[in-house]
């Protein structure tokens, strides 16, 4: 079965097909590719597992592949060059289609690929994580990392369509699927308590991958951001939302050096982090963080930052932030279990208590 | 006096400001700043000259400036990461406005900054050179070179207000209010004869920097160029005849080297070669073709393309321009003096012809 959900952008609008066995549907690819010619960006982890099978999806258009290396280290200037030369070389026109196939760091650089090729041309989002299926394929937010800071080169550019097939999940890597369910429970943190409570009782069956169980959470996950990012496509108010756990999880990133831990477990101990701070502020009931940092524990992420990183260089690294307006840093907090709210005139002497300063332990 | 034109562009809408002294008046910068920060993006030559002035407009905003080498064969990613360094080390953030204050190079480059920075913030265009206020500063194309093409890594992104002010053409080379005249005549040809014939008789006092004359090029120039680019931002249709005699001139430009020609220069011969090939089209009458050709001397220009490249190397550049359709070289011809038109169907002895292969001379 083939479910489909639509982000609603008027003249942009877009679908995203969720099932099992999608990959290779060649119906699902051609109405979205204008031109006769694509090109497949992947990398080296999922070409040999995926790429066949789509380049047969593809059969009649032109193809081109471009294949990367695997990992969050390699999502920089000089592998995104490679997909610039790869397209120039093989004369890939204004017409072309890129195909975004793999996780978040290969949506997100063909994505930003696809933005400034001869300043804009069509890609399809082919996500083969979870991560990826739940949150990065959707939305347009595409961009590469900085040494100052992550995603801080970028643009918004959403895809054709979204092809997320539950098949590729089976090779996942464990650690890679609780990544994955970092991003299902924020959405049902920031914005459904009930989604929340899905997810806390359907933990097991999703950590044994039960397609069933991931087609729910990965359709509940995409209704959620398809809803806010047809309200505010350019994070000007409630996409910033969305943000949950990311300031703090994007200061791990960048402290730890991208690649010392996944982006989902890094967004886990942000969520952590964030509800320890709303809690904090009296926000939300002690007994809430204490709920939320178990299911996020039984997810299999970690809930505590690293010890290496002390406050002053948390509070460092997220000043570069993208969420800092005017010099002030803007976090994204609960109000209780499924209710989320930007802050940004909250007390500092709690902040450094969260970032685990000393004598200011919440007990 | 100041004149105010203004692109029509729904919410993105902007105001093109042209006059004399404009440079230094705070109250044309002032209101299209959201934020109170604001980094200038200028090169070696235009610094010592004006960045004083526009710094004093500016005053009371926490200000940056990157100064970068002058050139087009320094309109590449390795010098456009000079700029993200100097936002990421500065700490600008999503309400950082940027300010290109140069020619055409400093304006893509620094209005590509802006359209990647954190996925895009606010710039301004001070042109200084008459390129980039009767073109380039006006449209929000922006991008950076690549080795295999020109202006092939880049995005679509409007400045809030571009600030053109006449004075800084009296320090302006020759050889550069030449190659500016180009896009000048540009305008004339593709669609406005009144303003060709009004072209042609001015010609010397725009050569002596009159500074009503060029004033008024200006004028109608971006007169011209909004109604094009209300009409069709992202150039889906009619905008493409901005590009007459540029898939020609883009040519010469990568083929001999960035920086071995002006663009201005390139356009100027990549227009004789468009009017050419029309006239051996029958589109426009020879005597057509020799006023063209002499209008295009009389401003300073070059009318025949370098002797070193060959036909087969401008075919093989031509095919990586970006206005390739399906593998389809289209190119912006002359259905008469006012009247762009783009063909694609064209017999390819005649294009050789042009380009000037043996023996197929029009005479």
């Amino acid at each position: 079965m083939i479910q489909t959900l639509t982000v609603a952008l008027g003249e942009r609008s877009y679908p995203i097909y969720i099932g099992t066995g999608l990959l290779a549907n060649p119906d699902l690819y051609r109405p979205h590719v204008r031109g006769h010619q694509a090109m497949i960006v992947t990398n080296e982890t999922v070409a040999p597992l995926y790429l066949e099978l789509v380049r047969a999806a593809l059969q009649g258009l032109r193809l081109g592949v471009v294949i990367l290396p695997d990992g969050e280290v390699y999502k920089t200037q000089e592998v995104l060059n490679r997909v610039y030369d790869a397209l120039l070389v093989g004369r890939f026109g204004r017409d072309c289609t890129l195909i975004a196939l793999g996780g978040g760091v290969i949506g997100d650089m063909a994505g930003f690929a696809a933005a400034c090729y001869q300043r804009g041309v069509d890609f399809i989002q082919v996500p083969t994580t979870l991560l990826a299926q739940v949150d990065s394929s959707v939305g347009g937010k595409t961009g590469i990392n900085h040494p100052l800071g992550k995603n801080m080169i970028g643009a918004f550019h959403q895809p054709r369509a979204v092809i997320a097939d539950t098949l590729t999940l089976d090779t996942l890597p464990d650690r890679e699927l609780s990544a994955g369910l970092a991003e299902v429970i924020k959405y049902g943190l920031i914005g459904d308590s009930e989604f929340f409570d899905w997810i806390e009782s359907h933990l097991p069956l999703l950590r044994d991958r039960d397609s069933d169980a991931l087609a729910e959470a990965i359709r509940r996950s995409c209704e959620n951001k398809a809803d806010v990012v047809a309200a505010d496509e350019r994070e000007s108010g409630q996409r910033a939302l969305l943000n949950f756990g990311h300031t703090f999880g994007h200061a791990i990133e960048t402290g730890m050096g991208y690649g010392s831990c996944l982006h989902g477990e890094a967004v886990g101990v942000g969520m952590c982090m964030a509800a320890d701070l709303s809690a904090r502020l009296g926000w939300i009931r002690a007994d809430d963080l204490a709920r939320i940092r178990r299911v996020i524990a039984a997810a299999g992420l970690p809930v505590d930052p690293p010890a290496a990183l002390s406050a002053d260089r948390f509070v460092e690294l997220m000043a570069v932030d993208k969420k800092v307006l005017d010099g002030r840093l803007r976090l994204v907090l609960l109000r209780g279990i499924g209710e989320a709210q930007v802050a940004d005139d909250f007390d500092p002497a709690l902040l450094r208590a969260t970032l685990g300063e000393e004598g200011a332990d919440l007990g």
